[in-house]
């Protein structure tokens, strides 16, 4: 059993927290303090692994509007009390770990979905609602907001904000930041502030300082967002290149010519094999994408502890594989113009050497597309952990991108990669590597070490460190070298939106001395 | 023969500036001040017209290089002299007036293409280069900026930044802040600063706090941004619609379907009148979109004063021509996908009433597509001002927008419309006012007058009162209302970036009374 301190609170400030939001909407107790500790971050599950607890906030509050939650950042200004904005909880950088103790603001009681403008395609809701029930709502009434991410039924629609998320279908419909027109802000000054959509008009767009501000300046409370009448039509294709490179090629040549497919998903040699599992062996538990029976077996057996110890020797091998890489495509709109796309695509795909391989592997990724988030664990009780680093790059840095990363992290673990997300300019690259299991402190360098070796790599070879998991805890230290001047620009709006430091303290950048003293 | 006062230099201070740009790179000559002292701004046209001179800056430097410039801001900073950006001058908001003397940095000896990424689709150039040199030598190589703003003859690049320019295929590209990747910017605090590209990635977008602030936060030197491969095919067409609702509505359907095409302009009877006339004279000088011989002779005619004097009464004979409403549609792309969504426009047209009246009224159009922006002089030579007041609206007010704006308008001038930029979510409408020059005074109030009368009934319907010519000196006391929140929240960044407050003064919003004592 383990023993918590208990939260530093006093008498008074229980009595405020009851005033202000009800005496049932705040909790002070050990079991719901323990489930707020963490995020769905792996270095958390490492740790709790071996009984080691992320430092527990005071209280947990779930405020029912802006208004109560402009008094509660007042109240906490006045006691100096750090605040966590807290939505699904599945995040995996630890943007929602108390660093400080403090407050965790749990904002699923802002959960409605305000207005449907079907005239100007345009949604409202409160950000405290999950990403699935949004997107139900919007379908029930015959539109999308675009937005799936693989994280999407354990999410919120803040912490899509906060992190400036990006779905499946970001190709076609861009990331959550493109979706933005206006937002409420309840400060760290503690006033409540809107942003106005000047997307089509004039003067500076403010939405754009706050999204993908990870809640350290303050609580983004709701939000308009694009929406899409529903697609009457999508279709599927799946296509084999020989190898990374002319996979690649024809990613970037599809998305420059200015087709808007709405997934194109590229998976390395190794991703594939487990990807291809699929087609024999359906309704298994998936931890990974296209995790089967046979990798489980795998994953149970002594070969696996070979593969882990000796990444380097079992790669190569592994990398060719016969398997070649797996295009996945989907294409969505009117059906007209889905054929002339897609016969447009597969031109390309063809005179780069691409095997068409039917509609199935598309169809199958599209069954099994939120399989990945939250089904880490069986890999945990056989001993292993997992984790995912994504980065991005322009084209001309795409290959040696890839390149590097791996070669970076192989000599630790097994690593796979899948070309998750391209744009005319780029495009995003999804690493998942798997370690095994050791003591806590031996785990956590490893763990370390994978991530600032991959991490190094990318900004080598001058890609973007993160690319829609958001930076929390986990990339705050490596985000002066990755933004430059922005992160000095950063700190000044820090220092006017949260003028008292206790917005989320320890996420996004580092701060400077005097901050971070001020958020002590 | 004009008197100027001579500008307020001291020797010392022109020793520096011969330090930093050289000796042939600035001017206090009265005739250079002169010629700087104002831009496109109509109410600049109309004093000069009676010897009366906006105030003039004291003297104008062109600096090289962003080093040059951050050591002229840093001179600015110990002389307390407001500066000025200075592009092409094209400006019709008096954004670059020289409001209390300084310093006019004219940027067009940074006029350099620096980069033509063919891998990424990227471009990165000097901000001082002219609009129509950026997009021909992109497509000497093959690509096009996609951004074609009818002033693209005579303004610059960091024109289009600082002000939020839409090109006429913004439907299609985007406007100039969507095309924006990386930026490099002078700040008013001599500092030398980068944006980074967080298109694809995590932290806060910077760039979109540079675009749109109109020089009063610093000087936008570098830009990189999107470029497209040049469209392989256009069709262009014409659709006359019976009314503007009916147009209005096929317009909201083309774009809410998903549709992209590269134009789509609606005109309203009169501006259809106009218009229509093309096709008989061609090659005739335009001053306004369409303005033609018939049209010419109408202006040197008693009728106009008629007109002009009781638009009350003219104007609703000519709504009721039987015209109709003109909408010209511009597709362009791959051939097979151009021509599938030209087929369902005009499908949608077709069932709204639409008449198809084949390619040549698009290509005609095309042809004149820059004739507007620069040839006002002939109506001012007629006796009339000219003007326009560009606003934009979410769909569900885009009809009463229209109505009303049009209704505040005319009693005091002859008004005509089109909707000249289609979103999903809304648009933009493009009204020309036309009223009669008398003596300075009564000219000056009649034009205050018309531009309050305007504003005020886009305010009423929650209209944007500017979509992309900015906001300059013209509109900058309508911001408050317009901006909300936007607007203290900018005083800020004012503050952060300009603390001496001396970035193109009484730009963009009014300021707070202490930041008005910096600036004086």
């Amino acid at each position: 059993m383990m023993q918590f301190e208990p939260p530093k609170l006093k008498k008074n400030f229980l009595d405020h927290l009851t005033a202000i939001v009800g005496p049932g909407d705040y909790s002070a107790k050990n079991l719901d303090r323990f489930n707020y500790s963490r995020d769905s971050n792996f270095k958390s599950v490492i740790r709790i692994r071996h009984s080691q607890v992320e430092p527990l906030p005071d209280v947990i509050v779930w405020p029912k509007d802006a208004e109560q939650l402009k008094k509660l950042v007042r109240l906490a200004i006045r006691t100096k009390m750090p605040m966590i904005p807290f939505g699904g909880g599945s995040g995996v950088c630890g943007g929602t770990i108390a660093e400080t103790g403090g407050m965790i603001v749990d904002m699923k009681k802002m959960y409605r979905l305000l207005k449907v403008d079907s005239a100007n395609l345009l949604a409202t809701a409160e950000t405290g609602i999950m990403g699935y029930t949004l997107e139900k709502e919007l379908q029930r009434k015959g539109y999308s907001l675009g937005h799936f991410p693989s994280s999407i039924l354990c999410a919120s629609l803040g912490g899509y904000l906060a992190a400036r998320s990006a779905g499946q279908s970001s190709s076609r419909y861009g990331k959550i930041e493109d979706m933005v027109r206006e937002l409420e802000v309840v400060t760290g000054k503690g006033e409540i502030i809107q942003t106005r959509d000047v997307g089509n008009g004039d003067g500076i767009d403010l939405n754009q300082i706050f999204v993908g501000s990870e809640g350290t300046l303050g609580f983004i409370t709701k939000a308009t967002l694009r929406i899409y009448p529903l697609a009457p039509h999508q279709a599927f294709r799946g296509v084999r290149f020989k190898n990374m490179k002319t996979g690649m090629e024809a990613v970037r040549r599809i998305m420059q010519t200015g087709l808007k497919p709405a997934v194109v998903r590229l998976y390395d040699e190794i991703d594939t094999l487990l990807f291809m599992g699929y087609k024999k062996q359906k309704g298994v538990i998936e931890a990974l994408s296209g995790l089967t029976v046979p990798f489980r077996k795998f994953l149970m057996s002594p070969s696996l502890w070979g593969a882990l110890s000796a990444p380097k020797l079992v790669a190569p091998v592994l990398s060719h594989l016969p398997t070649g890489c797996l295009l996945i495509l989907m294409h969505e709109g009117i059906e007209r113009l889905v054929a002339e796309e897609q016969k447009i695509v597969m031109e390309i795909c063809h005179d780069l050497g691409g095997a068409d391989l039917g509609e199935e592997p598309g169809r199958v990724w599209f069954e099994h597309r939120y399989s990945v988030s939250y089904k880490a664990s069986p890999l945990f009780h056989s001993g292993a952990f997992v984790d995912t680093i994504e980065v991005a790059a322009t084209w001309d840095r795409m290959e040696a991108l890839y390149k590097a990363v791996l070669k970076a992290m192989s000599p630790h673990c097994l690593v796979m990669a899948h070309l998750s997300h391209a744009y005319a300019e780029g495009g995003s690259f999804y690493f998942t590597f798997l370690a095994p299991l050791s003591g806590l402190k031996k785990s956590e360098a490893l763990y370390d070490l994978i991530w600032d070796e991959g991490i190094e790599a990318c900004q080598e070879i001058g890609g973007v460190i993160s690319h829609h998991h958001g930076v929390g805890r986990l990339k705050a230290k490596y985000m002066d070298r990755e933004w430059g001047e922005g992160a000095a620009l950063y700190r000044r709006f820090k220092d006017h939106f949260d003028p008292h430091g206790i917005m989320n303290p320890g996420k996004l950048v580092e701060l400077k001395k005097k901050q971070k003293e001020k958020a002590a």
